[in-house]
């Protein structure tokens, strides 16, 4: 049987200071959930505002995107943190994110961490664990992005989070349904239509095929678009454009 | 006439990762409420837990304490940010603690700018309006905390605010109600018996002698306790005493 | 009489981590000396390393650009810092980037202190005084670039530092001989013809036209090119061909 | 044969802003070299100064002492860097303190990598050659520290590096030679008297006893003494006491 509806989301609000990134005005007209940067990989306060409100204007459901304390690193780097360490950042960036939200009359929706943050808890039962914790310690109607499969929607569902179990439309996987680590060669799905191609197959068929071709089942409840590359606006563009196609209708996790 | 209680005040949470700073448990047993660090001056998402949890064991009040970005200089070196910058930074700041008092379980009662952003807000109407506003905009009940007679507090009552006018014990006052700078020698009070006499007529007459001998008048919600000082308990315990002496109730602001 | 060369400097390395910003590659083709970096307003040791690499290769000379640390502000904020505490942060970034400098087998060649700070000392004699300082305490053979007339020159002269005297070619002048603020309307020349002419005048006539119609005497050793506008190096290359046209060589500080 | 003098080494400047760390002028009576941190872990510009003026006052070598950038993990927590990366913070790292120590008239000695860097680039030749390199890029003549027997050691001396071969007085060895981790229960050593029997048995033998009780060789040029404990000093002065009582005389590697 086929979804009826998909989250697309994106992470959003990634300039910092005086830096731009991404193209978040074009892509918040297209995706249904923005991950926005708390101040540790990427945006400042000011830019959390801004991305927050701008999200609102479009209603695009705001969440939070945690990460490890590495601005240099864009949160992109393992550091080893203990559980009690993720969780205290974790509410850290979170009130944080839910405070900006509430200040402009918005309502936080979600929280999905970042990067190697998100790698690493993807594998690692405590760290999940912590997430998920702090998550529930912030709002318990919060719903918690993690990688379909992994320790972070079962640590999740475990306290009774509700959870949004997440696929990517261009990066590759691996037999174990974890994403090929982008320091290898073939983590990213350069073509946009074999990346529409996998999104189509994992949302109507709940699979993915592997690196090594190997058919992998998952749960496709939101498509995570990255917002950094120079086709991006267009590959989400396209995308949309298949999924209405189909009939599938584009919204955020209720 | 005589107030019948006062609030006691005092920073915590002024440790940073793997350095100490101050003696908040023995503090947390002699005052009413705790303006805790928010990470930008000191404090980090661990010591901000630990100390909100300290506090609440201890029937303290929690409050926010937001800085200017400044960690090398502990927030006491004025920076040049816009009043929009300023709202945006205590908006992140006061919605960590928020977020982090409440992962606790608990409250979050006030919140008190730290530093040269307290300085410049108490004489920068457009400062002390940015804070206000933002401590508003994180929940209407917050009760602003600021110098007695500045823009901190007529900025924050204009826009419905809750506010505590605060005095300070060890530091001295210019004729204008301001403290002296820190930079000139007479800033602080050493003697802990002037220290207590000053106390004792800011809350008894609701005045202060100004360090070129005039009586400025003033209004006297909490006194400010200085943690960070080797007598900083030992102060406290002698000036707690000579309250209740004086049948002066410690309480926080309601 | 006419100067027969001109030194063209520009602030490089300003990308930080994940993002990148303006357009060394191209503009080190056209300039004589590059500002990089050093840390604290943009830059990191990753970005340091390769824009010091490029300018050898170009052989433009390399300078460092120490800054305020205010990386969320760009180092555009102003902060007030002792004269005791900016010679400090001046000798560690100036001391990194001769570091880097010497690690890939180059010599740093100039100071040229960044936004915030350089405003700040060009006007205040104690600040210069600091940065003069540990710019020799570092090499007394590195060339202090300041602007005109400004503090900075006349301090490091005082302690027989080499300078360069820096003019601007898309900033107004006051009658003052500073820069107009760029919190003001008026602040930057959006006419590349016009920024030209100005060059033109400030370095064949040793004059520029303040922003009340004022002729001001100035010194023009270098010019500043700023990197981060989009039509940066359209603007350099214009400017170059004027200067190659009228026989004014471009050449670094010797 | 017994080695007729040893060098006693000490992390020092850990101080950070208004944060103090350790009894650096008390210990600086005692040892023979200094491992100053370079801001990234701990130390900042002014701390730096203060630090590597009391040591040249005290004849003690100055060493920079370089960290992962993880100033509230206090550089003890990995952090996944590319050797390029560990390179380039190096490079920056011990520039700043190159520059600082020039600054002040004196000269380098040395170079020590701090904490999760130490601990990793001892089991990791690429992390450790990538420090070498660094070193050896910003002066030839520079020593680098390393734990006895490992990677640092082995990389440097392959690339014409001087090396000093360090020991630990007051933590336990593995099987292989590695120190036990500190999360670990028997990580260090709490009796000042074991400290120094193990400290006398690895100078005058060249070799020390595992947690599991094996006699395992090293090489011992340096010790490295704790400052951080509350008897750092106390002990310092008992090695000392000791060390001078059996002819062993205290001095930094040549």
């Amino acid at each position: 049987m086929i979804n009826k509806k998909i989250d697309l989301n994106c992470d959003m609000g990634e300039a910092f200071g005086a830096w731009p990134m991404g193209n978040d005005s074009a892509l918040m007209e297209l995706i249904s959930s923005a991950n926005v940067a708390c101040g540790f990989h990427a945006g400042d306060a000011t830019i959390m505002r801004k991305t927050a409100q701008l999200a609102i204007e479009k209603n695009v459901a705001v969440g939070a995107h945690p990460a490890f304390p590495d601005l240099q690193g864009f949160g992109r780097r393992n550091m080893q943190l203990s559980p009690q360490e993720v969780y205290d950042i974790c509410v850290y960036q979170i009130g944080a994110m839910f405070g900006t939200v509430r200040a402009l009359g918005g309502k936080l929706h979600h929280v999905k961490p970042h990067g190697a943050l998100y790698n690493m808890a993807a594998k690692d039962a405590a760290l999940a664990k912590a997430i998920a914790q702090a998550t529930k310690a912030i709002h318990p109607d919060l719903i918690l992005y993690g990688l379909s499969g992994s320790h972070l929607i079962t640590e999740a569902e475990k306290i009774g989070l509700r959870t949004a179990s997440e696929v990517f439309a261009d990066r590759t996987y691996q037999n174990d349904g974890n994403l090929t680590p982008r320091t290898q060669a073939n983590a990213m799905i350069e073509s946009s239509q074999e990346a529409v191609n996998q999104v189509m197959m994992m949302i109507e068929k709940q699979v993915v095929i592997s690196t090594e071709g190997r058919e992998v089942g998952l749960k496709a409840d939101t498509v995570c678009i990255h917002g950094d590359g120079i086709h991006a606006v267009e590959f989400a563009r396209e995308l949309r454009n298949t999924l209405l196609g189909r009939n599938i209708f584009i919204e955020t996790i209720k």
